[in-house]
């Protein structure tokens, strides 16, 4: 056991779509080097994680090797893959690869964290490559729904690794480099061991679309509009909002980015010059002057957020322009799922506007980024690896992608957040399970998902919170009577007494009750308490709320 | 205007897709004599009504007209039609009519909250009517997802109105009464006045598809399959869990029924006469001691609710059943709006243990119940109206809906929820806005949706919650120091130190400082410790938490 070996290790992202972070090592067992490819965030929800501000995979594994680390790599900029690199920067401390606009959206994190910004590093794309101790790794220019995203060509001492990153074989993305199958062919023509493979689509049965083709499409119907033109799609789709801004400046529209995202995303991609001939911009101090027929407003929301443009926008007005009867409302973008209410929202709103609402069901306006099957199947062929190791995607996908992958003849491993697989040799065999998980953004804090406070939250938020005081004097008998405040609940229970009363009655009944031992005893007491509180509100009102007690000893 | 008028006042599912409460009207202004048709609820959901369990309009202005109301009308059983008649008996008191299938339905809630059953009156079809005070109804049999459902036929001194309830136009809907031209023809010959009609599928461009279309694509899947089967739908969908069993039989397999839900519906439909040649089916205790290749469960949770059945086998073990590798999960169903992420959960575990799961995208195994574009076109030209009023549905529904009648040259109305129309004369006109809104049956208490509660609870669970805690001495001077306790919270924060500590230390010194003026005053002292606590703990943890002050004062 003590010669080197080739390990893969997902700590984010293989069993989820989001937050990804997959570890790749080289070296002997315990021993080996570490490069980390991804590290994103993944977006909270009221279901499960109310208040909290952000979500990464937990990376205490790596901190804990963080002198092993050598590097952090970053396919593309969208949050689920260059989210947390600034958050986790100072744990992990390795040097930061990525393309240039990639890089260009990670220094812009970095600096707001107050960390170096040439902890990150510009590399161009393939044929060049960057030492990472036994790695070798270059940046294969793939289509996908961002500018410059980049699988990964890992080269060890054990084989090349394709770690494709997301991607869809695009071969007119509009915006950046098309999908180039020679390309890939050469990069795969010396062999590779393993393809690590995007799995989003596999449901998807069609061959994918080309950016290519919303174009037209959005043309027509923006010059079939009458009053003002509202599209939303990801800020990051620059290809998606060149296209919107051609349609509005050849239907004569003056083109208006609206929200900090859409701005900062087109910014990056004019300074990295992926961007030339972007349609020239009016702000929203213009645009109020200029009549709404020859308005062409591009916004963020596009998945229902509270306080993005769209949602402003379907509120009232914002930044002096309003929407009204007879305008165009069109959704470049597919709804994520999750976000469905956010967005039929705000599509409500904007009906009671009178609104035109448009949104992708058609099918017309938006494609997706990601490889469908036929394409997957494609990329197998093309790459022709020795073993797929499906990732980005929930466990439904990656058990989809795994035999797909084996009824290609080919060894698929299913592994999720936490499985080490060692590649070495020609049988991968999983070695090891390390305990995964996420790590709450909250507030400030960084917070464990296991940690009980946001459960806690969200048990007040189903129950409620009831804050119970009794004082005590020195010889442990109560000094007056308790009582009882809420938050959260009803004031009037079944008895059609104040609940407050009740609760404050039957506490009274137990202390006048209860033995010294008790009453001595400040574990005992609480408990005690609390379970009155609960019980007589159950009755009350058919709830058992989150109880504080505080107990006051006058000593 | 003391002539009379003839009112139409939607108090929900105008708006909205759930919670259907219609009221009509007919008298004298302010005197009308009313009924209403259906009174159904809607779900509750962490991003907005954490903790609640059912929700239904706000009934206060029937509830104050009580001694008006002759009568409830519920046109078929779906617990968006007829889920709050019990939770709302004691407030309007009126007699619920309703044919046999929703009659029994109506029962079963009436006896579990203790009201009298005989308050439910059994009504056949068309052409018997029922007198309401100046309305006479009937109930036009029509075909939705649920037996049973009707249209009403509303005649008043001003013309007769046509009220859809949901339907779809299907001739052969397996169960129950096909769609029927020639009886709708019948009830259109004499005139309508008013179309009021179901907008849920207004988007939906092509025509809408039989329930007959599913069973041979569902037989083929059953009879492909090699392990257990498990199929899951809406109970109610007594058509649909019928094609399901009968798969199963043709496939040689025997039929097992999991969740309440799904034996109570086919017991109703049997007891009523409706299903007559359900198969066999066996018990989970029987099931258990089968071949697993020879069961085939039909089962509650479509929706991806936690405790349905669904649920429970994604899980794990239950009632001694157990999914494993190569067994088949159908989602007969399709996912409603917002419970995307619980469904997809199911199917993540499901995949977990190695169970291939089919979903409703490839459109084979589910159709909708409600009338598509086409087929509300059709009906608009088949009842011919002079007007048309949405309903059941939102905003962007109705405006749809709204719009599709006037391009047919008829006068369409959008009238959400609280909107009075004055169906008099040959120009409909808006008379009134009624104040409404929800309520909420939280644990065992009605609140209503503005009450602030259920705002305060999600509050805390998005804020945390701080008890702060100070006793005074008859001086009103702190006696000790001032505590906290907190809830939601994380221990630690920016400064490395408890976060309990700090607020202490901060609260303890505002104390130690304040004027005896402040200190006198409950209010006062209150609002700054409040205002500390908030300010702290947005600098240690960047959150400001809901905030309890309990203050006491020895005296």
């Amino acid at each position: 056991m003590s010669s080197e070996r080739l390990i893969y290790l997902p700590l984010g992202g293989a069993g989820e779509i989001g937050m990804n972070a997959y570890v790749y090592g080289y070296g002997k067992p315990g021993k080996e080097r570490l490069i980390l490819v991804d590290l994103g965030v993944t977006f909270p929800d009221m279901d499960t994680t109310p208040g909290v501000d952000l979500i990464h995979a937990d990376i205490s594994w790596l901190g804990e090797r963080a002198d092993r680390l050598e590097a952090v790599f970053v396919t593309h900029a969208h949050e689920d893959h260059v989210g947390a690199v600034a958050h986790c920067y100072e744990a992990l401390g390795a040097p930061i690869y990525a393309r240039a606009f990639s890089a260009n959206i990670a220094r812009r994190k970095m600096e707001e964290h107050g960390h170096p910004e040439d902890a990150v590093r510009t590399v161009s794309a393939w044929p060049e490559q960057v030492s990472a101790g036994p790695f070798t790794v270059g940046f294969l220019p793939v289509s996908h729904s961002i500018p410059e995203s980049a699988g990964l060509v890992i080269d060890t001492p054990e084989g090349r690794i394709v770690h494709t990153g997301d991607f869809k074989l695009d071969e007119n993305p509009m915006v950046g480099e098309p999908f180039d199958p020679d390309l890939w062919a050469e990069v795969a023509k010396s062999g590779v061991k393993a393809l690590v493979c995007d799995s989003t689509n596999v449901f998807s049965d069609h061959a994918g679309r080309s950016e290519s083709e919303v174009g037209p499409e959005i043309t027509k119907l923006v010059e079939g509009a009458e009053g003002m033109v509202v599209a939303t799609t990801f800020a990051s789709n620059v290809a998606r909002v060149k296209t919107l801004a051609e349609a509005g400046q050849r239907a004569g529209r003056s083109v208006v980015l609206l929200g900090r995202a859409m701005r900062r995303m087109i910014e990056a991609a004019t300074e990295t010059g992926i961007l030339t001939d972007f349609p020239k911009v009016v702000s929203a101090e213009e645009a109020v002057d200029l009549p709404r027929q020859n308005l062409m407003l591009i916004v963020t929301g596009s998945q229902g957020e509270r306080r993005a443009a769209s949602a402003q926008l379907a509120r009232g007005k914002y930044r002096g322009l309003e929407l009204k009867e007879g305008d165009l409302f069109l959704f470049s973008s597919k709804t994520i799922p999750g976000n469905e209410r956010g967005v039929i929202f705000i599509m409500n709103q904007l009906s009671e506007k009178g609104v035109d609402v448009v949104d992708d069901s058609s099918g017309l306006y938006h494609v997706s980024g990601h490889a469908n099957r036929p394409d997957l199947e494609k990329v197998h062929a093309l790459i022709d690896p020795q073993i797929v190791i499906p990732m980005h995607g929930e466990h439904r996908h990656l058990r989809e992608h795994t035999k797909l992958a084996e009824a290609g003849g080919r060894t698929g491993i299913l592994a999720v957040n936490g499985t080490m697989v060692d590649l070495t040799g020609n049988t991968p065999q999983v070695v090891d399970y390390i305990e995964t998980g996420r790590t709450y953004l909250d507030g400030t804090v960084k917070v464990g998902a296991l940690d009980g406070i946001v459960r806690d939250r969200i048990r007040m938020a189903l129950n409620g919170h009831v804050t119970v005081t009794v004082i005590l004097d020195e010889e442990n008998e109560p000094l007056g009577e308790p009582w009882c405040d809420t938050m959260g609940l009803p004031e009037i229970g079944t008895s059609r007494a104040a609940l407050v009363e009740v609760l404050e009655e039957d506490l009274n009944q137990f202390l006048m009750r209860a033995d010294a031992k008790t009453l001595r005893d400040d574990d005992k007491l609480e408990e005690a308490m609390r379970r009155i509180v609960r019980q007589t509100a159950k009755a009350e009102i058919g709830k058992k709320p989150e109880v504080t007690t505080v107990i006051s000893r006058m000593k």
